[in-house]
């Protein structure tokens, strides 16, 4: 989304670059604002119940009808891991607690990253919510690998097939290279 | 900064919840898109030199006078990695490394996140900068505790502090709770 107008004064926008700085950036041409632009950060989970994992099928666009992980943007005033427990419970009604975070993916071209924790569901309460139109536990064995929405998710979820093998976890940061904008 | 205008159209700005939303948003009261707002990633670096760090002493407000971290925010299309590097280098003129992600911190109150890494300097090269008026090595029992400029970076020291003297250095997340705004 273009800025074209200052949110503090309403005067009208150009792209350069500010005295002491080096990017470009929106500034106002009347109150002289600079408005910063910067990263978004969308947190979620992995939800377990013993060895099968919970995952939704998206009832939104993009990638609607396609299986992900229940992940949303983080909200002003929430630490990452409240986040994820809450775009959990609105993606899935499931609730869980935090296990530990696993993977943190840059995805520069889009200006996002993804912070994915693993998780442990602590009822049996899970079910079709406004974002997903089903919401299922499968075996590892059974994740419907041509039918994930998004190439971070299919990388949180092989990664963690992988370290499921060797019953080990470790953190770690990757980089996702998109091959569209559409991700 | 609180948003008065549509950044799209210039119209003018009310807070309400949108359907289908939980939190009270930025909407336009002419074209009606919604300003959706969430927490900035600040990145940075513990620059260590066999067993010293490198500490900068701020020449900008706030806390001009005391002593920091190198750290800034992230920029959109870089990777939190590149983004502490760079950070890094703009305050001390360090080249370094990064060896691992330490510690990230939700400052909740002011809607930002600190991911702070160990980083290895890979020359000598160091020094003042705009933002630094000096840029020192310290020995871990020479760090200036009463003179640290933020409490995430002071909680970043004494951990850091902490484990080196277990030699393990687990990445972990932490909350850090303002006295005041002003932090």
């Amino acid at each position: 989304m273009k800025i074209k107008f200052c949110s503090a004064c309403g005067g009208e926008i150009v792209q350069r670059i500010p005295e002491d700085d080096t990017h470009l950036r929106s500034v106002c041409t009347r109150c002289h604002l600079v408005h910063y632009e910067n990263p978004k950060m969308v947190v979620g989970t992995i939800p377990a119940k013993g060895s099968r994992i919970l995952l939704c099928r998206r009832n939104i666009e993009p990638r609607k009808g396609l299986w992900t992980l229940p992940a949303g943007y983080l909200e002003n005033g929430e630490s990452v891991q409240d986040g994820a427990v809450r775009e959990t419970r609105e993606e899935s009604l499931a609730q869980v607690r935090i296990i530990a975070p696993y993977r943190l993916f840059n995805i520069a071209a889009v200006h996002q990253m993804y912070l994915m924790f693993r998780a442990r569901m602590t009822g049996d309460t899970f079910g079709p919510t406004p974002e997903s139109t089903h919401v299922r536990l499968f075996a590892l064995d059974e994740i419907p690998w041509d039918e994930i929405a998004f190439d971070v998710i299919h990388r949180t979820l092989s990664d963690y097939v992988e370290d499921h093998d060797r019953h080990r976890y470790p953190f770690a940061i990757r980089d996702i290279i998109l091959k569209t904008r559409q991700f």
